[in-house]
């Protein structure tokens, strides 16, 4: 089996604040036997239409997996709707039945009538035990595809899901799953990385195990999704590694992680190495710099201050930025910047200091300095670097992306100075 | 137009990490003006099956919504699905051309070549302005039904979400919507919520017009969603209006919102009120409360600076926290979390100072200050108050509910001094 769909069933599912969240434990266990998840389905509680997405699932993929819509109340169809999908009879199973009844008795209690509901299970469909409920899971084997059913509540799918992946999906996998990695590159464009990328991942997609690639823009980032489907987890391990590698070369210090680490935690990383200690001022980012660089475990071995120098007060206050420099160039100005960041290393005492000053709006925008303007400047131990961008959207995203440029910025300058120690 | 299904269009939406989450908002907006979502899609990036669902959506259905699939790349595959289901040649559009042109050029960039297939319209669709990025959306008229086409990001999506809702379905909906209220509730559990309010809400869905009521547990806070469904936005107003200001009475203080404003909202206009400025002293939040407060637009009227203490020199020197209390009661504690909100007062000489300290962990923690204890102080003119937790989680989630406590500290404590003004 290569492909699989997936249906949750459940009219709850369609409103505002509920999403299903068992398809991506699904997709999880499905990829990890090189099964592909190609589409998933939310749909209410309608027999017909559940039923007309069943028979359109087998004539694209080798398993559907349903999900919900086995209780025992007339608003659970999934049984009804396999049963017509496939046409296949509804017919009570005495052993269900009396299972069912147990659990009630168990809990001092006596199975209602409408329980029997869960008993009905299409002609020739495998029975798969729930040991946290009483709706059955089934597994229906169509041809060389199949079609499995699981209940709702994700503590009751669960086991489900692990039994028939353990014991009817990795058999039949031929040993074959889906193995992945990130690159992720800082300061680029999507249709930049495409640019550089297409002609490199083209290729591989004609070889004997095509590597799959796939390009999102998240934001003040770029990602590329490499996905590679094989037997041999030693052969994707290499095929991938040496597609990294390949991409790392086209790309170079733009790419900032290929192992899943954040730029935050490069960035950590990096100065540990060095046991150099950083201190970050910042204005129009409002101590979002600092608060990222210590969501990562650890920081406090390099992390030493903060301070978030709102008001032009504060920068002369806490930075000692000359009032003469605020006035002649602006707050918003590579002088200041690199005042803020001197200052900010030259109080604290550490090797590296971060100054961040711009206009996130959505006031305080001029002609010269729209909204959006953002100026970034590190200075450490003979290096400095200073870099103004203008960045779109609104506040929390300006905030967002002047904090990746300096994260960034700092990064690039202790690479630099990696290189040239080397 | 009375219904509708939502096709998300991505490959990385099938992968074990990510959901669409895009259908929710879309969701909410369709249920307010009467149109029910019957059925959501998730499929990757392959024109075929995206055509078929899109031509299988129509016949079910009034309105069918596509997200993604709009960028510049091959992989983007939205705008040739509906054209080939549809049956509608593509076009290029030489206005889209110049805007993507101007939105390069006012960064300072060239377009590239590939963002042309931006501007590719299937024929007689017309095209929503994307005002944060350059893939323009599409509305196109089938007969009585349509067919829309968003970005996948969510900042581009939402504000044509917006714009389609007010100008081209409210207008078709006759009246019909769900109004809904939001009343979000701080320093509470989810099951005292619970408790509190399930009596109130019981008696609503007895009414002529029931509310119906949903209780989440976001991060940090409690949230109770009310909705109604009816012809008459009047009646819905005022018997939202009613249910609000019956549970407000019942949880007192605890409310902080019932207008969709977030607790940074909140803070700020109390702030705003007095006239008084804030200056926060951070340790373990890492500067997430002032990045928090400066996530306000117009916030710069209020906040003074901040101060991320993150070593214990940082403490003696920025907030002149004496060294033997440090060494005396250790840097989590409450005359620490004190010395440091009245430092951050005085030497910057505002009203209001806030002090956190606390471990975030997942190191640093001991069997009397486990990870996850947090201390707040907030002193303000002729007030203080000092609070200590403990929160659950892992380092980020310990990061943010300690920002919420301090926050929500701040709000009653300028809510104590209002009423005692009062």
């Amino acid at each position: 089996m290569k492909s699989a769909e997936i249906i949750a069933v459940g009219s709850e599912l369609l409103t505002p604040s509920r999403l299903d969240t068992n398809s991506l434990k699904i997709t999880e266990r499905l990829n990890a036997v090189g099964i592909q998840v190609r589409l998933k389905t939310v749909v209410g509680d309608d027999r017909a239409t559940v039923a007309n997405l069943v028979e359109a699932a087998l004539t694209r993929s080798d398993l559907v997996v349903l999900t919900g819509g086995l209780g025992p109340t007339d608003d659970d169809v999934t049984r009804d709707a396999v049963s017509e999908a496939l046409a296949l009879p509804l017919e009570e199973d005495p052993r269900i039945v009396e299972r069912i009844q147990q659990r009630f008795e168990e809990r001092g209690l006596r199975m209602p009538e409408i329980n029997r509901r869960q008993a009905m299970v299409p002609r020739g469909a495998s029975v798969l035990e729930n040991v946290n409920g009483t709706a059955p899971g089934l597994w229906i084997d169509c041809g060389d595809k199949a079609v499995v059913l699981f209940p709702g509540p994700p503590r009751e799918m669960q086991p489900m899901l692990d039994l028939v992946v353990h014991e009817r999906l990795a058999p039949r996998s031929g040993g074959a799953g889906v193995y992945r990695r990130v690159l992720r590159i800082a300061g680029r464009t999507e249709s930049h990385a495409e640019e550089r990328a297409q002609p490199i991942y083209s290729r591989w997609l004609a070889g004997a195990t095509p590597i799959e690639t796939t390009i999102l823009a998240a934001p003040g980032q770029i990602e590329l999704h490499l996905s590679v489907r094989t037997t041999s987890e030693n052969e994707a391990r290499a095929r991938l590694e040496a597609a990294v590698t390949e991409l790392e070369a086209a790309f170079g210090a733009d790419v900032f992680s290929s192992d899943g680490r954040s730029l935050e935690e490069v960035v950590g990383g990096l100065l540990r190495a060095r046991a150099w200690r950083i201190a970050v001022a910042e204005s129009c980012t409002g101590g979002l710099v600092l608060s990222r660089l210590t969501d990562v475990p650890g920081s406090s071995d390099y992390v030493e201050r903060g301070l978030v120098a709102y008001s032009n007060r504060a920068k002369t206050e806490l930075l000692r930025v000359p009032d003469d420099l605020i006035v002649a160039d602006g707050a918003v100005s590579e002088p200041v910047a690199l005042a803020m960041a001197k200052g900010a290393a030259s109080t604290a005492g550490v090797a590296i200091g971060v100054g961040v000053t711009g206009i996130a709006g959505p006031g305080g925008g001029s002609d010269r300095k729209p909204v959006g303007t953002v100026v970034v400047a590190v200075v450490g131990p003979e290096m400095q670097r200073v870099r103004t961008f203008r960045f779109p959207g609104e506040r929390r995203q300006v905030k967002f992306q002047a904090s990746q440029l300096a994260l960034d910025t700092v990064r690039r300058l202790l690479l630099e100075d990696a290189s040239r120690d080397g």
